[in-house]
């Protein structure tokens, strides 16, 4: 497991991630697969849209069908039958959304589980534990997320845990064929960012997440915040974004040295019948393209595009039918995954941003 | 456009239905496609899985997006981009199941809208209109369904209006590349469906359905007047047994000389974990899945058994995820297109029913 940096161009990266499922070629972006599969797609339509690795949440694989299981029938990649890359997420931001139905200590979080209400204690060694019995490529060490805008003090704490967290969640890792990643968290704050990762370098991961933002701040906040972070990672490691998908944010992640990315933006405006094209969002719902014969985007050559109508995808998603979900996720998911691969080859042109069209 | 019997074997009858849009060989199971979409699965698929011609609702088409709307788009083979024939049903089976919202006179029916709440009045020339605006290759007669039991009287009256409004049908039909068949009711009584059948074979119907059956009577009652009615249909017709899709339904109705069928069983099944498998049916939220490595039906070389475990399937039904709806319905939607199918090459092998392998 490798991770080497192939060109850099104003600012941004290319590079190659070695994981023991294959390679990954950065800037990625990651499609959520949450519960072990990407909503509506299949692992046949991921792999020829391009995807290189998706990302399982160990948080609801933990509540359900249970991570020993998936542990027993061969891992996230037995289990589903993807057998490139996976990433998981080790649940703390999940758990952290659910607020009133959690207690944090020092020690862990206390939850209940919303599919039948038992109560669970998640240490930053279980979390590791649930990810060493999934099995993915890549782990996350098992960090705080504060929604912002949040005081002072609840940021730092969140800080203060994410630290200990992420030593604890290194001593309790017992697989080295997983790459464990620490999750810099400090809210929009460059002083607690930057007290968060000094002690998280000295932990030397083989790579790096910025978590705990686009959480409620300003968009130039994120930004400002996000280049002050990846000034201080180590160029030699790879780092992600977590949770980020609108593809300006993408490009304008990539201009900061970030290298991956995951969001389940594309599958749900898939469902929700926002596409994402080259032109710009469509909201396919409108009267306006009830009669439409065209494709969503002209310039995309996805399955969905070369052979559906605006006018017949439209009265997929009025008549509430599975098809436009499919359809309409399999597009998005295909344009987040080009949009991205194609900053990479700008990189290695020398030509990034200026040669990258991003719709606003 | 013709037909053809091809070989006959013990009752049954393999034969090449020509359409506009290409040969339909039949014994043949129509998947349905209610709202123009066979529900969760691309047409792509159902090309891969055999599907030679599928099934469209003229009365939800007629409702949402409308029947212009689509002949404006290039008709059902235009709007979807399916273009293999399509068979459109009239409409009068999904009224006549609203019950109480509809009212039926000798010149039609009235009924109200779910989606709006609109009243509409659809005399058999507004079902055929919206049929020749849809373009289907196959178009059906409008007419009476009766739910059984019902009283002689109610059975008759609807023999009546079916037998006038297969003469409306037909002097409405104004295209002439569209086949436009019959359908005789008559309910469980051979008295009845006597009646019907006279008057329709007079006016020398491309083809025939079977309707009104498998409505509430018993499976003997309903077997022994399909063979009844069947008996007395013409040899060089297609014979199209509505609504039917149980494995073992399917055999006893080929065995008794009917050719074409159509069923949504397979993906209702499909969504709801009912399974059709060579061993019998598999209801796979049984916790005795939950660690079954093995494929739903180890003689299906579908996409979903030659990919996929039991396990993991389960997982995606217990989840809710879109995923098992849509792997499950693309299985059962092969079993039921196979299973037809190989009855086909059993007749031409003169084979059948013996070498037709059909768990009950």
């Amino acid at each position: 497991m490798s991770f080497q940096v192939v060109a850099e161009c104003n600012g941004a990266r290319a590079g190659v991630l070695s994981t023991p499922h294959g390679d990954v070629e950065t800037p990625v972006f990651m499609p959520v697969g949450t519960r072990a599969t990407v909503r509506g797609l299949m692992p046949e339509q991921l792999d020829a849209l391009g995807a290189q690795i998706l990302l399982a949440n160990a948080y609801h694989l933990f509540l359900r069908p249970g991570d020993e299981l998936i542990r027993d029938l061969g891992g996230l990649h037995g289990f589903t039958s993807w057998n490139k890359p996976f990433l998981t997420d080790s649940g703390g931001f999940q758990i952290f959304s659910m607020d009133d139905l959690v207690k944090v200590t020092d020690d862990g979080v206390r939850f209940r589980s919303p599919i039948d209400g038992v109560y669970h204690f998640v240490r930053p060694e279980d979390a590791i534990k649930i990810q060493n019995n999934l099995g993915a490529d890549i782990i996350m060490a098992f960090d705080e997320c504060v929604r912002l805008p949040a005081t002072d003090e609840k940021v730092a704490g969140a800080v203060d845990r994410t630290i200990a967290w992420a030593r604890r969640s290194q001593e309790a890792h017992a697989r080295d064929d997983q790459l464990l990643f620490g999750i810099v968290q400090g809210g929009a704050d460059r002083a607690q960012r930057d007290r968060c990762i000094t002690p998280l370098l000295e932990l030397d991961f083989p790579g790096y997440a910025v978590g705990g933002l686009s959480v409620g701040e300003d968009r130039a906040v994120m930004l400002d915040t996000l280049a002050h972070t990846t000034a201080q990672l180590p160029r030699d490691k790879p780092r992600y974004f977590m949770g980020i998908g609108k593809p300006r944010d993408l490009l304008d992640s990539v201009t900061r040295g970030i290298d991956m990315f995951d969001c389940v933006i594309g599958t749900r405006n898939g469902r929700n019948a926002t596409l994402f094209t080259s032109q710009g969002m469509l909201h396919l719902r409108n009267q306006k393209y009830v009669r439409d014969e065209s494709p969503l985007d002209p310039e995309c050559d996805c399955p969905t595009c070369q052979r559906y109508t605006k006018a017949y995808l439209r009265h997929l998603y009025k008549s509430e039918e599975m098809l436009g979900a499919i359809l309409g996720s399999l597009h998005n998911t295909h344009y987040l995954v080009g949009l991205v691969r194609r900053m990479r080859e700008a990189i290695l042109d020398g030509t990034f941003p200026g040669s990258v069209h991003c719709a606003p």
